[in-house]
């Protein structure tokens, strides 16, 4: 049958994001085929709660893809967004940062997320770049290391946290959120994984952030970062697109034994960043 | 010393080139500075040019940078784009695509180079992605192969004219532009890279795209691309952005002999995509 070895997942949302999916099932001019589980998709879910946007969720494996959103999307990536265009069909659009700030131009009186001021948008953009460039690679690179991989997992700890540590010392430095008082896309960014950072704690024997009091010549940094983290992590629009964290559990052990078959998962192995 | 290895090349623009750095040298809001054979840095100049922007040019060696050029951006990187801010000072901005955009956003009159329509625009900026993510890997490992490569001089021609195949079987059908009558930015992220696809027939014994009438089932995209490549590497702003071709050369042969040591050089090097 050559089923994908992921795609044995749990099949739909639990606990907070259930209610949410169980909230946007009837048709809506916009669709978002979502993973449950996915980081990428929670950018353009929070973006979605956050500005209010009527939606239908449409769960999908994307171990496992139906032939009718193939037919969307040949691609079969999530998050896929359906488009209405304006002669009544839908389009697809993919690529998670690209969802969203599609949203944000397509609704820009509800909440917006980017920065109006060109310059404070363009400073934003170069900070989102590092997030997928710098921080989600070292993620993955630390949260894929076994005994096999060529480098130490203390090497890939301290790179996750100089990724981090250069990206706080750029944030705005009262906050709580990247560019000051307002929670923009700055902060979905990077969202989801400052979610996912118990992974860290489960299987790889700490993230390594240091208590408070404890940061030495980084005290000023590492407090920033805890009041960043505080902030987006209790966040309602962030919370209610999180699944029981149980669930969650099985796909990381196969990342942390390094046997996922994501695409980000095969681009870590071989030394590539975000696919 | 410690200079670094790539420093020796030649110090100014040259050719066509030379005659706009030298109408532009005067103060002006916006600073261009610039490294004159950097085809990252031909993204933002091209947009400048097409906008009708009025800007100071300022050469750099990114490879033996000036004390004052590293005050204004300790990283250092060309292009960085010199920003008026409302009190008087004036900030850095980096990453050719991100410049581009802010400068379509702050002169949005003059010659708008991204589309109006949210789709259409984020449609826009998957492919851009492509350009980034998929063809200038792929240029890169087929320019800087060499016997020792862990992979064929066929696996990286073949590699390569895959990329661009898939991007052009995406680009309006009938052109001559990507999206379509329009020059947009969605051209401007290859044009650089479409006036050095010479280097590839002088280094590496052809780029291999069949010649009209040879291109078998994919005789329509050839003759796409051609029509594409024909319509940006004759446009004035491309063309007033290159210096004269023996100077590219050493730069060049550097790259086709794997010796260069400019951030893409290496990241190609290690398997990594654009740094």
């Amino acid at each position: 049958m050559g089923a994908h070895p992921d795609a044995d997942i749990h099949p739909e949302a639990t606990g907070p994001a259930a209610e949410i999916v169980a909230a946007h099932q009837k048709d809506e001019p916009i669709t978002l085929y979502s993973g449950w589980f996915c980081p990428f998709v929670q950018r353009s879910w929070i973006t979605l709660e956050e500005k209010k946007i009527p939606y239908r969720y449409v769960e999908i494996n994307p171990y496992n893809k139906e032939p009718s959103f193939l037919k969307l999307n040949p691609r079969g990536l999530v998050p896929t967004l359906g488009c209405p265009q304006e002669d009544g069909s839908t389009k697809p659009l993919i690529e998670s940062n690209i969802i969203c700030e599609y949203l944000d131009e397509t609704y820009p009186d509800q909440t917006p997320l980017w920065p109006k001021d060109p310059y404070t948008k363009a400073r934003m953009k170069v900070w989102v770049d590092h997030v997928t460039s710098r921080i989600l690679p070292a993620y993955h690179r630390f949260l894929q290391h076994t005994e096999k991989s060529p480098y130490s997992l203390e090497k890939a700890r301290s790179e996750l946290l100089g990724a981090i540590k250069t990206w706080i010392s750029n944030a705005d430095p009262e906050g709580p959120y990247f560019l000051g008082k307002d929670f923009t896309f700055g902060d979905i960014v990077l969202a989801p994984w400052a979610k996912r950072m118990w992974v860290f704690d489960h299987f790889k024997g700490g993230l390594g952030i240091p208590e408070p009091g404890k940061g030495g010549e980084d005290e000023e940094l590492w407090s920033r970062w805890r009041k960043w983290s505080d902030a987006v992590t209790s966040r309602e629009s962030v919370n209610k697109t999180m699944s029981e964290r149980e669930h969650y559990m099985p796909i990381y052990q196969r990342y942390a034994e390094d046997r996922a078959m994501s695409e980000m998962a095969k681009a870590t192995r071989e030394g590539r960043g975000v696919p």
